[in-house]
């Protein structure tokens, strides 16, 4: 077994995506993983992978685990609750999370004392489920931590994903939450918008479809559970963001109903180049 | 040479990423191709290519190549310039087009008296010119016929078009109008919005940007004179779309504000189900 691992043993509450694809590559690093998942049929799979020293369903038995890291990779809500069970019970070990925004989840853990750092991996799949888990999803993507003070535990974290590959970066949990309204909540949100007015408007035009619709309502398939805990906790951040688009949307209406047409093709050659760039 | 060609001859007017993949696919089967473009640089790339019999940037001299098919391939209004300069010499051999509008396009040809069949190949990529041209861009594409009554061409333009490989539907211009506004147009729209937004409110954002929203900003890449076209000659649906879904955000936000957690979870359940069967 490695002698520099950052924790020897590692506990993912919530085995989806996320969670699993975490055991995974935390796995192929020598890493002891343990799993706690509220699905028999997820902890079933979770077995058949033969990654995981132990699963289970119940809390109690799930801290009971040698665990130095529990890592919480599940829906935002369903994290705040664990959370508060930790807290009920006093846990001092190390926690940390995976969750999207981070303001509710970091003031959990602030009131429940616990020896916490926030996370945020940048990258998801359309697909949900510890099915779709892959020990490679996240080599070469971003880590974002958000610490509340344990600089030990954050340089650990640091280590830790650096490890599997991952691009840490750090930021405060409000700068968190205001870029991912921008760049992730607020796209999301659209995108499931667009898909029920085109189903409410013209359900048959969906057979027409082309790449340019598959990849904009790509992320319309998301998981509604996950989603939904999202645009609540972050909801004044997520806000803001609709109420500019929706000025912007009036904006760019108007340029094409007054039949701008030369300030048109600049708006669109400026926003065009900007995402040829990314 | 083979014999049972629908037209020996086929003059590409616009030779950009979609009258460069015609120009392949076409002289692939055997197909003579002649090609027509204002752009020096493109006529260059386009003798290297060794794909035309000749090319220019003369309309005239278009024109006089022994042509059996003029395939208009430019952004529609360049397309309708086009189609009156064939008016104007009483042009008497078949047209068709490529553009993603119809109505306009149609209308013009009806005045210019040509003999005519709109068309449209659903299928794109969001970079466009001869150098990006592809002789298996449309192979198992859609491609709509949009008749103005010529029968026969109407059918040769449908064997021209199962030759390679595409999946020929026939509808009004009205029809294909209202369904493209839907399913292309408006996420266009949006997408440039959207990415405008973002660069306005929190440009630093975008180096957090994940798959999700390069995926919805992808057709955000998209010509700017292609689009700039398209959204004035389909106003009236597209300006329809737009206020559908400009309600819609509006449903959603609410949604959200007014804490209504399982009516969010359910809507996004649906479109996400709906999303997936795509």
């Amino acid at each position: 077994m490695p002698n520099n691992l950052p924790f020897r043993n590692i506990g993912i509450a919530g085995i989806g995506l996320i969670g699993g694809s975490f055991a995974k590559s935390f796995a192929c690093k020598g890493i002891n993983i343990y799993g706690y998942d509220v699905s028999k049929n997820v902890l079933v799979q979770a077995v058949e992978s033969n990654i995981f020293q132990g699963v289970t369903d119940e809390f109690d038995r799930f801290i009971n685990f040698p665990l130095d890291l529990i890592y919480i990779c599940l829906p935002v809500k369903s994290a705040i609750k664990f959370i508060n069970n930790l807290g009920k019970i006093n846990y001092t070990k190390p926690v940390t999370d995976a969750c999207s925004t981070k303001g509710t989840i970091i003031k959990s853990a602030e009131e429940n004392k616990l020896l916490f750092c926030g996370g945020h991996p940048i990258k998801g799949k359309e697909k949900s489920g510890f099915i779709n888990a892959d020990d490679n999803l996240y080599a070469g993507a971003k880590h974002i931590i958000v610490s509340i003070g344990n600089k030990e535990l954050d340089n650990k974290l640091e280590q830790l994903h650096l490890m599997i590959n991952m691009d840490v970066r750090k930021m405060s949990a409000h700068e968190h939450d205001e870029i991912f309204a921008n760049v992730s909540h607020l796209p999301h949100l659209i995108s499931f918008c667009l898909m029920d007015t085109v189903l409410t408007q013209n359900k048959d035009a969906l057979s027409y479809a082309g790449g340019g619709f598959r990849d904009f309502t790509r992320i319309a398939a998301s998981d509604a559970q996950m989603w939904s805990d999202i645009f609540f906790d972050n909801e004044e951040a997520l806000i803001e963001c609709v109420e500019n688009l929706e000025k912007d949307i009036i904006k760019w209406k108007n340029t094409i109903k007054e039949g701008k047409v030369q300030e048109l093709y600049n708006k669109i050659e400026q926003v065009s180049e900007q995402r040829r760039k990314l």
